[in-house]
């Protein structure tokens, strides 16, 4: 079965229960950033500013990434997967995208049971 | 609050209610291949045998990528995020990662409300 969502070119995300989609963050050379959600206002936030908005599940509200640190993402490219329930934002980050401080959220490494920091 | 699972050294991935957790892939170059979700299991298989295994929401089931197109994606190194929410597994894909034959499920830019086909 052919989803027309696969091959249609009209945006139409598939939200999930809770009216989020799932927001991976990369920067220009590919290095994963920040995995995050966003619900329809915060993709329509996103596209009308230029700069990355998400739908914080813990504080259940849109939020601006970097309205407090500063670290803004801005948004160079915008993508969309096959079935419309992830998006893909290529971003120039203003800073650290990680609320740790780190360069992405992704720094350590899966060995095992264990986790390795990354230098 | 500093979340233990941010500065500890031990795997102790933050399952959903569902029992999953989002799967980022990449190929070594940072291309955004597919977004998925994995189960204890699935984890488990992965790193077992190298290759990656999800879960599928649609089928309620264990699935091992490739498992029929033969288009396994060979694990290089698995990371995960600050709250362990999230796995970002890089990868070396044996053929296309997408279902519809594309080497990314990211093939459509989106503008706006419509979507631009990559070539």
């Amino acid at each position: 079965m052919t989803d027309l969502r696969e091959t249609e070119l009209v945006l139409d995300p598939k939200y999930d229960a809770a009216g989020l989609i799932t927001a991976v963050v990369t920067d220009g050379a590919g290095a994963l950033l920040m995995v995050a959600h966003m619900n329809a206002e915060a993709l329509a936030a996103t596209q009308a500013s230029g700069e990355a908005h998400f739908f914080s599940r813990s504080r259940q509200r849109l939020w601006k990434k970097g309205e407090t640190s500063g670290n803004v993402l801005r948004v160079v490219e915008l993508r969309i997967d096959c079935d419309q329930d992830a998006l893909w934002v290529i971003a120039d980050p203003a800073g650290p995208a990680c609320h740790t401080g780190e360069p992405s959220c992704f720094y350590r490494r899966v060995e095992g049971g264990s986790l390795v920091r990354l230098p």
